[in-house]
């Protein structure tokens, strides 16, 4: 006799819970697949020398790694990208766009907190090989259409910033150590004013700019409005208005998705330094209560890493925590219950079989279908049916059939109507 | 620049390949969903003592096993069934009976060859909590009605026993070291039939019963013609006739579900000592040129091992590998090919709003759209759209435009036809 429990961080989803993990996970697939985004499996194992390209040792340090029986160095997947880009190289003959989603999980070794698991499920959704605007306005469609479909539009919005963009600006500003500033403006969120000025200074930034830095980055709005200003302000500089240009394409684009409104620019979005090279974004709860709900962005670098063709790629992956959060407080969350259209019911055991043929009938015909297993009276019966959530029960009884009959009772109502036997699948499919 | 190579025995698949792999994949869950079984997520790694429970060495040695960075013994799941004896076990309040299914990845270190991976899929359907013949029989039937729905009902037959009938049957011949004898049966299929008789009169069976349990052994038949003859054959013992009895029920209970053609009762089905106690079952290709495609039967004994609660219960894992080898060889093996319903093509950048719109209406219509995304020119479109297998190409051009119209290409015909661009959705959906 022993009671082992699951690892700290890992999870047991039974059948209730899980039904509502299974139908935001399908909200989001779904809305992939219809974008045209194709689904692909990938190993949960690699070679641990597929992480250590582009993980510096803290994220290694987090990973769960091992040898394994053939004296491999292998790890457990922490994140997708390098398989993808892996699966990239493989292939050269591949038509581009490469359009690919993924829900697996995925592990890492962290303190366990809230929204902070050591196993949790991620949605990879990534465009490969296409440098285009129109790809990076199609990831951020698809992951606004999956918070309309989750109800909870209204409540997320996506800050967006180019980096390219941000770099001209501040390269036009006279800055020539772009990347140093670049890491200031990625902490400034955890910075006061004060403080980012003297980081700026610190990292080279001459006085009489600082102050138009502190108002770039400050630039936070409306995605249309903001990249009109920023065509009036932002410096006579070709790569500058190149970088402007091609926001206003993305503005313009994300319009004909209908998904602008949610769209802020905002000139302090960095996501890092080691990954992105053009687009990032990070989508938000808009009352700013949660953390980031996720991010991605555009990294036409990191793949050519991985073998010997360079292939630009814009993408993110949808974590499933804060979502979960967001949608608990907004009630959207799916209701945990079982769903069951039909239990049958028998009577007797000498109905038993008729009962069963029923069953069949009715599953041919899509239905998710119980029957009595547990040898219980007819009370039982529906005691069980009502446990999981019954619509309707159909009593299979002698008398009845007798009468080439079967009841038909309504669980909601408790309305019961005897229905001719030929009737049964017609009546409630 | 690198090219590291997936790990031996783990799979790369790409959209492709996995279109075809989740198309059989959903007919197994729908068809478990469609008899009541519930989804379930459980950890991919556990603590390793929860498999010692039940495996031996042998077992143990071809898992992936390791320390985690907190200094725990941890396990890449081999199988499921010990996770879920620890689910039931620490739920004492969940309502009987319990349906549950789940795919999910397995590892196990194995010398890799056909049909044996290193990683592999599969799908766990299990009754817990439920003696009856019926719970026997509906797992039989989740599995028949699966091989129907992937159209080889026909080339598959399932050979049932049950080893509390086979134990008295012995018993009744007077055997009592009947474990020992019915390991000896479990290896029947690698001997001759010399050797056979050799192994039992090793294992004490006495030389004037060796004929009796040859003859018994050798019984494969349908089910319910083979049972009419157990019951005017078998040992006029309590035990015996009881056994015969369930049998008959479960013969029954499968005539009811439709599926008793494709049973057979064999006699000399075991499927090992350590773990089934009642009914044994395994699916074979019936031309008999595949390896079993999955086993499985009722383990009444093994949950009570994980903890305080005696739970009976009745199952398969449903493995993909020789049932891809069968449906390939029968044809039925998914096309692997991309389905796209529309692409949407943009005749020029002026026209691309309105593409996106047009896309954005057909997905929110249920459809998988494709726009462009690389700025190709018309010819490039086409091609592309083909390489996703289009159904339909939408050419949103800027003097149709004018006109209110759009241009419906059908692909496979080649068909052209001006649509009002009102009746778009309709026209196509």
């Amino acid at each position: 006799m022993t009671d082992i429990e699951s690892l700290k961080g890992f999870y047991d989803r039974y059948p209730e819970e899980f039904a509502a993990w299974r139908e935001v996970i399908d909200v989001v697939e779904t809305t992939a697949a219809e974008f045209g985004f194709r689904e692909i499996d990938t190993p949960a194992v690699e070679r641990r020398e597929l992480y250590e390209i582009k993980s510096g040792e803290e994220l290694m340090d987090q990973t769960y790694s091992f040898e394994d029986k053939g004296g491999r160095a292998v790890t457990l997947t922490p994140e997708q990208t390098p398989t993808r880009a892996r699966l990239v190289q493989q292939r050269k003959d591949l038509k581009t766009p490469m359009k690919w989603y993924d829900t697996s999980k995925r592990w890492r070794y962290e303190n366990v907190q809230k929204g902070r698991d050591r196993e949790f499920f991620q949605t990879d959704i990534d465009v490969f090989g296409i440098e285009s605007v129109e790809a990076d306005a199609e990831v951020i469609a698809v992951a606004a259409t999956i918070y309309e479909r989750l109800g909870v539009a209204d409540r997320v919005e996506f800050l967006i910033n180019d980096r390219t963009l941000l770099e001209s600006i501040l390269s036009a500003y006279g800055i020539d150590n772009t990347e140093a500033v670049m890491g200031v403006i990625d902490d400034k969120e955890k910075l006061s004013d004060a403080e980012f000025r003297t980081e700026l200074l610190g990292a080279g930034v001459s006085s009489d700019i600082v102050d138009n830095v502190v108002e770039t980055t400050s630039v936070r709005g409306p995605i249309r409005e903001e990249v009109e200003r920023m065509a009036a302000i932002a410096p006579d500089d070709e790569d500058a208005q190149a970088a402007v240009d091609r926001m206003a394409d993305l503005a313009d684009a994300l319009e004909s998705y209908g998904v602008a409104d949610a769209c802020k620019l905002d000139l302090s979005i960095v996501r890092g330094l080691a990954y992105y090279t053009g687009l990032v974004f990070e989508a938000f709860d808009s009352e700013g209560e949660l953390r980031a709900l996720f991010g991605g962005g555009r990294y036409d670098d990191l793949v050519g890493l991985f073998g010997s063709q360079d292939v630009p790629a814009v993408g993110f992956a949808f974590g499933y925590s804060t979502t979960r959060e967001l949608l608990k407080k907004e009630g959207e969350w799916p209701g945990e219950a079982l769903s069951t259209d039909v239990y049958v019911a028998a009577v007797s055991d000498d109905v038993r079989e008729a009962a069963l043929g029923f069953a069949s009938e009715l599953r041919e015909a899509g239905l998710v279908v119980e029957t009595g297993l547990a040898g219980r009276g007819l009370g039982g019966q529906f005691g069980y049916a009502d446990s999981i959530n019954a619509e309707t029960v159909l009593i299979v009884g002698q008398r009845d059939l007798e009468n080439d009959e079967v009841t038909v009772r309504d669980m909601a109502s408790g309305d019961e109507e005897q229905v001719p036997v030929e009737d049964v699948v017609g009546e409630l499919v």
